[in-house]
C-alpha cells in the first residue's frame, strides 16, 4: 500500500516547496485506484497487537453537588469524583512501522470523527494503524468519553448558583457547519468537485458533542487538553501529535508546554497560527520540532464573517517561515497547491481521505521517520 | 481458549439448575492458568477484519439555542441539529465465531468501562472478539460520544428557562459506588477476597460520565436507549443483547419494543428484573428469547439504602422461573453458587474478568449459538 512513496532521501531537502512539489507528484497520479483498493471487499485483515483505551491525568476533588436536585436522593450528592480526565483510544499494530500518531478532534466533536467517515468509510484511525503506526485516539478533556464536571450544572439547578454561571454548551447547526466547514455556497448546495460527502451531512450532525471550551472569551490557559496531550507524548515515549480546527494549534501549545514526547506537530486547518503574537524564544522552542500545516480547497469560497480562511492561511505562512528563519523544518501543505482539488475543512472524512491521509504519512516518514519495524 | 468448554450438549437441558452446575465444574478447574494466559506478553494477535463506528437513530430538530450567552458568536445559535442519536463502536473477527454481542453499559458509565479494565487489563471488548464474536459498544443516548441536546442547558443560561427544568446529571461519588458496587464495606476497606481491583479505584471514578436519565423519576418510555437497542439488533441481523446494573434489563426491555434483532438477552445485575409488573403477555413474547441473569458476590453484605441486592436477586429469581414456566430457556447465574467468589458489581473489570467472561460465553454458545465460523 506504501508502493507509491517517493524513494527516501527524495524530498528531505528545501522542505517548503520541494516537499509539496514531490507530494503532489506522487499522490496524483495513482490516487484514485488506491482510494478504490482501500474500501469494500478487498480489505486485508487488520492485525493488532492490543487495542483498548486509558485515562490520562484527571484530578480527584470534593463536591456537593454529584447529583442535582431533580436525581435519585439514595446515591449521595457529597464526595469525591473525578475531572479533568482525558479518555485516550489506542490501536498497537501488531507489525508496526514509524512514528505514533496522536489523531485530536476540533471543535463540538468527539475522537469518533477519525473513525468511519460518515458516509462509511475507513477513517484514518484505522488507515494509520494499517499502515503500521501505533494511533491514539484521545476526546478533548470535559467531552465525550471524557465525561465534564457536573458540579455547576447542578449547582444552577440547586439554585446555588446563578444560571448565567452555566458553563457555555456549543453545537453546530448544520447551517454553519456547511458553511465553516466550506461543502458548498449554502446549506445543500455544494461546490463543484467538492469533496466531502454531502449527502451524509446528518450523520456529521450526529458527531455534534457540546463542546465546553468557548475557547474564545475564556482567559488563556484554561483548556487543559493540550497540557494532556504533552503527557500523552511522554508517556507514549514520543509521537506525533495532529490537531485539526479548534485543536489545530494544540500542537505547538502542546509542545510549548512540555516537547520531550513531541516528534512532530502536524496542525490541520487551524484558525489561526499565532504567528504575529508568539515570542522569539517561542518559536526557537518550536523550531526544534518538524511541523507540516495543512489546508484544503475553496478557503476563499465562504464569506470571511465565521472563520477567515485566506487570512489563516496567510497567518500559517507565516509562522512556517517563521519556524524555517529559525533552522526549523517546516512544511505548508496547501492541498490545491499540491494538485489535490475540492477538498474540505474536513479533509480526514473527505472522498479522498486516503490519498490525504497517505500524503500525511508521507510527510512523516520524510521528516520524522520514527520506529522502524518494531514487531 | 475455548477447550475448557463442555462437550455440546451437556448442558442443553434442565437450563436453570443444570448450566449453573456445568459452568461450575467447568470454570473452576483452569480459571486460574485461562486467567494469566490472558494476560502480559503472551497475547496473540487480534485479527479484525473491520472495526468503526456508526451512528443509529437520532432526530433533525430546530434549536435556537446551538449555542449558549457566552459562547462565541459568529457560528450562531439558529438551526437544524441531531439530537437523540446513539453512537455505536466496533469490531469484527476476521474469522467470525458465535453470536454478534452487543455490550450495554451501566449508569454513569460509557462504552470504555468494556475496554480496558481500571487496572488496565483486557476487557471484555477486546476478550469476546478474541473468542470470535462481532462485538458492538454503544455509549447511551445521551451520554459520551452519543452527545446530548443542549438547547435545555442554553435555554437555562440564556433566562429563556427556568434553573429547575435543568436535566438531572448524575455521576457517582467514590464512596458511592464503593458501596453500591460491593467493593467493601466502606471506602477504602475492600471484603476479603474482593475480585475488582480496589486499587484502581481512581481509574473507575474517571470513568464516570454525566448520567441524564434520572430514571427513578422519569415516566417510563421516556429512555430512548432500550429502542435503539432494539434498532442495532435488526442492523447487525441478530445478536446477543448484554445489559448491566441501569441497563441491566435494557435487553428486555428491547425485546419488548422489537424482538426480531435479539436472539439473546442477557441481565447482568438489574436493579429488578420487574417480575411483579410484567404481564403474561409480555412474559410470554420475552420466553421467545434465551435469557441469562448474572450476579456477583456479598450482595447481603452492603447496606440496603442505596441497592437492595438481595431483593434484586430475588425479584431476578422469580423472573427467570416466570419465563421458564411460560415455556423459556432462562438461566440464573448467581457466581458463588457455581463456585466463583468475591465479584463485584462491576464484574466485567474484575480481577477474574476473564474467567467470568468465559462463562458468559459458554452459556451463549449452549443457548444460542450462533453464525458458526464465518470468515
Amino acid at each position: 500500500m506504501r508502493s507509491i512513496r517517493p524513494s527516501p532521501g527524495a524530498a528531505t531537502s528545501g522542505a517548503l516547496l520541494g516537499t509539496a512539489l514531490v507530494l503532489a507528484l506522487t499522490c496524483a497520479t495513482s490516487a484514485a485506484q488506491a482510494q478504490q483498493s482501500e474500501r469494500g471487499g478487498g480489505r486485508a485483515p487488520l492485525v493488532l497487537k492490543e487495542q483498548g483505551m486509558f485515562y490520562l491525568g484527571g484530578d480527584i476533588v470534593h463536591t456537593d453537588a454529584a447529583n442535582g436536585p431533580n436525581g435519585p436522593t439514595f446515591l449521595g450528592k457529597s464526595g469525591d469524583i473525578a475531572i479533568n480526565q482525558m479518555y485516550v483510544g489506542f490501536m498497537l499494530p501488531q507489525s508496526e512501522h514509524g512514528a505514533p500518531i496522536i489523531l485530536m478532534h476540533g471543535g463540538n466533536l468527539s475522537g469518533a470523527c477519525y473513525e468511519t467517515t460518515p458516509d462509511g468509510r475507513m477513517g484514518w484511525y484505522e488507515y494509520f494503524a494499517r499502515q503500521g503506526h501505533a494511533v491514539y485516539l484521545p476526546d478533548q478533556v470535559s467531552r465525550a468519553r471524557s465525561g465534564f464536571n457536573v458540579t455547576p450544572f447542578n449547582e444552577v439547578a440547586a439554585g446555588t448558583r446563578t444560571p448565567s454561571e452555566l458553563p457555555n454548551l456549543l453545537v453546530l447547526t448544520k447551517a454553519a457547519s456547511w458553511e465553516v466547514f466550506r461543502f458548498g455556497p449554502s446549506l445543500g448546495t455544494a461546490f463543484p468537485g467538492e469533496q466531502f460527502p454531502v449527502e451524509a451531512i446528518d450523520e456529521l450532525a450526529k458527531q455534534s458533542i457540546p463542546d465546553q471550551n468557548a475557547e474564545f472569551e475564556s482567559p488563556p490557559g484554561t483548556n487543559l487538553t493540550p497540557t494532556r496531550l504533552a503527557a500523552l507524548g511522554v508517556k507514549i515515549g514520543g509521537a506525533v501529535l495532529m490537531g485539526h480546527s479548534e485543536s489545530g494549534f494544540y500542537p505547538e501549545q502542546a509542545a510549548l508546554v512540555d516537547p520531550t514526547g513531541l516528534q512532530g506537530l502536524i496542525s490541520m486547518e487551524p484558525a489561526t497560527c499565532n504567528a504575529s503574537t508568539l515570542a522569539a524564544g517561542q518559536i526557537a522552542k518550536l523550531a526544534k520540532i518538524p511541523t507540516l500545516v495543512v489546508f484544503g480547497d475553496h478557503l476563499a469560497d465562504v464569506p470571511t464573517t465565521s472563520v477567515n480562511w485566506p487570512a489563516a492561511l496567510d497567518d500559517c505562512q507565516k509562522y512556517v517561515d517563521a519556524i524555517n528563519a529559525a533552522g526549523g523544518d517546516a512544511t505548508m501543505l496547501h492541498l490545491p497547491d499540491a494538485g489535490v482539488f475540492g477538498n474540505s475543512h474536513m479533509l480526514f472524512q473527505d472522498k479522498n481521505n486516503i490519498q490525504v491521509g497517505r500524503m500525511v504519512l508521507s510527510w512523516i516518514d520524510q521528516h520524522v521517520g520514527g520506529k522502524s519495524h518494531k514487531s
